[in-house]
Parts: C-alpha cells; structure tokens; sequence
C-alpha cells in the first residue's frame, strides 16, 4: 500500500495542529483510473454514497412511478432531519399506509441545534428524525412492489438484491461477492476499493448500462440529485453549494466515516473520496479541490468553494480561531 | 518527518474501514526519549491536557488554600456537565461571589443524552455546561488572588503568565516564545512539540522543579487527578477506567483534538500520545496499549482496557456493528 496523503490541515494561531489523510480516485466509465491519490485499491465501505445505487431497487421496480424528484433525492439522502424533510418522510409513510415503526433505522435526533431542541421538547427520538429514513421509506416502497412488504433490511430481500445486480454491472463484477458488514442503519453495507467506487459512479454517470430501464432510472436519480440537493442533505450544505457552484454538471452524495462519491455526467466521470481516519471534516473540501484539478471549475473557484464547504473552526463563543485547508493533491 | 504510524482501525464486518494515525512519545525526567512512535517533533496543541499545568496558578497562587481535591480535580476537568460537575461549578462561582457570566468560556450542553435533554427542556446552553467551567472556576479564583480579579483570558494576565513559568521550567525552555493559538473555550492555547509536552509530563510526574511551593502545588493536583477521576472527565468515562486499573499509577489528561497526556509519579515518565487526524476516537485504546508495553499493565490486562475505554461501533438499534482495534504499536 502506498503511504497515506495528507489531504487537509486544521489550523489553529497558523500551526497545523492535526493532519487528514486520504484517498481520491477518478475514473471513466470505460474503468480507467485518470487519477489516483493514495491508495485506490484501499478497501472500504462507501456507506450512505452507495444510496443512489440503492435507490435503483426503488426506481426498477416501479415504486417510484408517481413519485416527483424530490421523493427520489429523499430517498437517497442523508438528511439532518430539517421541518420539511420530517414532513417528507411523513407524507411518504401514509401514502404507503405504513406506520413511522415499520422503519428499520433506530430511532435518532435531528442534526441542527434548533431542529434538535425542538425534538426534545416534543418528545425525543423517532425513527423518522434517523438521517436514513428518506432511503427506509424508499425500501419499503420497494418491498412492496417486489410483493414482500417485510424485511427489506436482509440481504436476501429482492429488493437488496435487486440493486446489488445493478451494482454488479456498474463494477463488472459480482456485487455480492463483496465483503459486508452492517451500516449504521441496520441494512447491509458493502466494502468494496476505491477504484470499484469510482468506476461505478463513472458508469452510472455515463449511463453506461445494457438495459433502457435502468437507463431511465439512472437518468431519473441524476436529475433528482441535482434538482434537489436541499433533499439530500439539507439547506445551505455542503452538498447543495457543490451542485450550485457547479450548475449541476456535478452532483454528489457523501457517506458515513469520510466518503464522497461524486457523478460528472458531462464527462462520464466518477470520483471516490475517502478520509481515511473517517473524518467528516475535511471530505469536502478535498471534493471542491479535486473539481478544480479536473477543470469542472476554475482553481480560483475550486479554492474558494473548499472554503465555502468547510465549517471554520470557532470558539465556544463563535469566534473564528482556525480553519480547515485542503492542502495541494499532489 | 517520518510517516505517520497507522495506531487504531475501525473494522466493520472485518474490514479495516478507518485508520487513525498517530504519534506518542514517552520521556523521563531527563528529557529522554524513551520511545517515540511518529514524528515526536510534530509540533500541536495538547489543547485540554494542559489543564493540569494551568492549574499550578490556581495552586501556588494561595486561591485553592481550603479546597479540597475534587476542587482541584473539577479545575482540571474536561468534564461532561453532569449534575454533580455543574452543582460544584454552581457552588464554586458562589463562593468566588461572582455570577456565571464572569465565565470566560461560551455557554454549551452538556455531552450526555440524558443531561442534554435535561438542559434543554431547562432553557438550553449555558457556560456552567462548558466542557472547561471547572478550569474558568480555578481562573477565575486565581485572578482574585493575583488581585486582578478581571481577564484572566487576557495572555499578559498574571494568572496566565504564571503557569507559563511553570511550564518553562518543565519543559526547559521559555514556554512564552511557544506558537499560540486560542483555545476552545477562549483562553490561550500553547502548541508544543510531542517531545515536550512528554518531557514537562515526566517532570510534573517526578516533582522535579526547584522551588518547593510548586512540588507541593504539583504533588497536591497529581493526588487530585488519582482520587478524583470522575470529576477530571465523568463516571464511567476511559479516564477513570484507566486510573482503576492501574491502581493510580498512572494519572492522565485528554484534550481536544486527539490528545492525550499522562503521568508516571512512581517511575518519572511522562506519556504523550496524539491522533494526528485530531479524533478523539481511539486515543484511549493507544494509551491504554502503550500501558502495556510499558509494563504498567500486563499485556493481556492492558488489551482489556484498550477495548473497555472504546465506545463500540454500534448501529442505531444499538446492535454491536464494528469494533475500535487498537493495533500493535511498531
């Protein structure tokens, strides 16, 4: 293995007091790696990056006939269960006719400080408050159109298996052969390297897929990630401000411990990121960097954007007393 | 620089997912170096660990005359806000006659479920809450005795400069031409090399400094941070789970950003042990390892520890889902 990369800096009085490390990949959809920081053949789970993948299940099936694009980004979110998301994900639940309990994510709080006091007072944890629960709902949408409405979370529910033989073409190789593990949802989560990650976001960003219907759906689930980024994680995100910066020629969708994902269908590229010690911080502005290095924005654009992406580092009194930095890729 | 040293994996279904690096020294009274994993000149902040030595101005100013240890514990503390913290905060600011807002630090929560939902159906954030009330509390206390009983966050405020003389004298070299920073909650942050924070740990330890008033001052904190664990982090947290099992042998500090501090009196060592990446996560689990191999702890006894002062990697249902696996250090 390659040593790890130092990829971003935390500041503080000027000295760099602690160090991310990761990996970046860039692939085609011909399976070409074009650039590779760290190690691209380091194993890892994708984690919530895998939602788009997961959505297909939705998608295929015809569960989402009917469904608009935000029901779709919804699905693949990873929300901070903000007043309109909740309502989503509510609606979503009785037009199923199915309880809030019949959700597998455990019951969670909302991210935002506000959105969060507002739960306790009204009463605490619910499933629906889980950051997943857009993807559960799109789960037991499936389940029901594969005719067995229990169950999506086991591995051999046919709507699991559904988009792992999605997967499986989009990596050109058997996707449940994968090594796996349980995410922090409760359903199935796949490890796979960074390159597999990267190639099957440039496949899925080509549409690069035998069968119209998947086609269609990929299309579908595209348009929706860049539609909707305020569904797939929330207003003001670091998610929403990449596609705005990109006017969509980018979209993307980051993951537990450290990963990104990102689509250019414009030029059938996809990109993997992943902080290797699981950070959060830091992911995205090594993403926003990257766009620069590919010329999907200007560098000036890209350095600014890395900022704009990255929460400064403040005292207990909102006082800025650091900063996050992506240093260079090399 | 050499590479940074991969110390913890987070594994999920088995796979290593995450990586931390890391750095850790081990010095004695002389300065040696004993051991060093890492760069032990990697320059950073021990943020929080150096509460301890910020307390020698609370000691040798005569302000804790009358105290008692858990006192001196709390002012040490980087607690969680838990009932019996924030009461003794409550009584130590009635006792100083001076009202919570004299508290430098910004208001907070306090970091268990429980107590933050507790707080917040009480109104919310407050700086008793902060995570350093109990060091503000010494400072505050401090500054009345140096008789400028105002801004004691202030780096020329005789409060500070005081325990930037102690720190001098342990780490051999004036502490007051070290990179500064602010911390956290406010107040000055020093960055040091791993090699010094490790050095001034090892004499704190040994007691050797040269004016008497400071041995006793430094005899009295390290007895607090044995006697009174709960206080310096929180019930049940790896600090007093490592001050169990070593019997007091061995007394420590965390600070932000993936550092942890500690004290040998019995054998003059000082430990200093960083994730480079800044998490707090694993941290406990490197220094519960190195215990081991420093024959503080039988190793099967220490590889116990090393598991009982990681939270597990749980879904949220709560099912267990991944573990933190302190590998071996090189």
């Amino acid at each position: 293995m390659t040593h790890p990369i130092p990829m971003v800096e935390i500041r503080r009085g000027g000295v760099a007091e602690s160090i991310h490390h990761g990996a970046a990949v860039v692939a085609d959809a011909d399976g070409r790696l074009l650039h590779a920081w760290g190690d691209p053949e380091f194993l890892t789970f994708p984690r919530s990056s895998l939602k788009p993948f997961q959505a297909l299940s939705l998608v295929e099936s015809g569960a989402a006939d009917g469904l608009d694009a935000a029901h779709l980004a919804l699905a693949c979110a990873s929300h901070r269960a903000e007043p309109f998301q909740v309502s989503m994900v509510e609606a979503w639940l009785r037009r199923l006719g199915r309880p809030e309990s019949a959700l597998v994510c455990g019951p969670a709080l909302p991210m935002g400080e506000g959105d969060l006091a507002d739960a306790v007072r009204a009463g605490g944890k619910r499933r629906a408050f889980h950051n997943c629960s857009g993807k559960h709902c799109g789960f037991l949408a499936a389940a029901g159109a594969f005719g067995r409405p229990e169950g999506y979370e086991q591995p051999d529910h046919p709507a699991q298996l559904h988009w792992l033989a999605a997967l499986s073409e989009l990596i050109g190789h058997d996707a449940t052969a994968l090594p796996r593990g349980t995410d922090g949802c409760g359903l199935p989560a796949l490890a796979m390297t960074m390159a597999d990650a990267a190639r099957a976001a440039a496949r899925y960003a080509a549409l690069a897929v035998k069968d119209p219907r998947r086609e269609a759906a990929m299309r579908r689930l595209l348009a929706a990630l860049r539609e909707h980024p305020d569904h797939v994680s929330g207003r003001n995100r670091p998610t929403s401000k990449i596609v705005a910066a990109t006017e969509g020629r980018v979209v993307l969708k980051e993951g537990a411990e450290g990963f990104v994902i990102g689509f250019v269908p414009g030029r059938g590229l996809g990109i993997a990121v992943k902080m290797l010690d699981g950070a959060s911080r830091g992911k995205m502005a090594v993403f926003a960097t990257l766009l620069g290095r590919l010329g999907l924005l200007p560098a000036d654009r890209a350095a600014e954007l890395a900022r704009a992406v990255e929460a400064p580092v403040l005292d207990s009194n909102n006082r800025v007393v650091g900063e996050v930095a992506a240093v260079a890729l090399a």
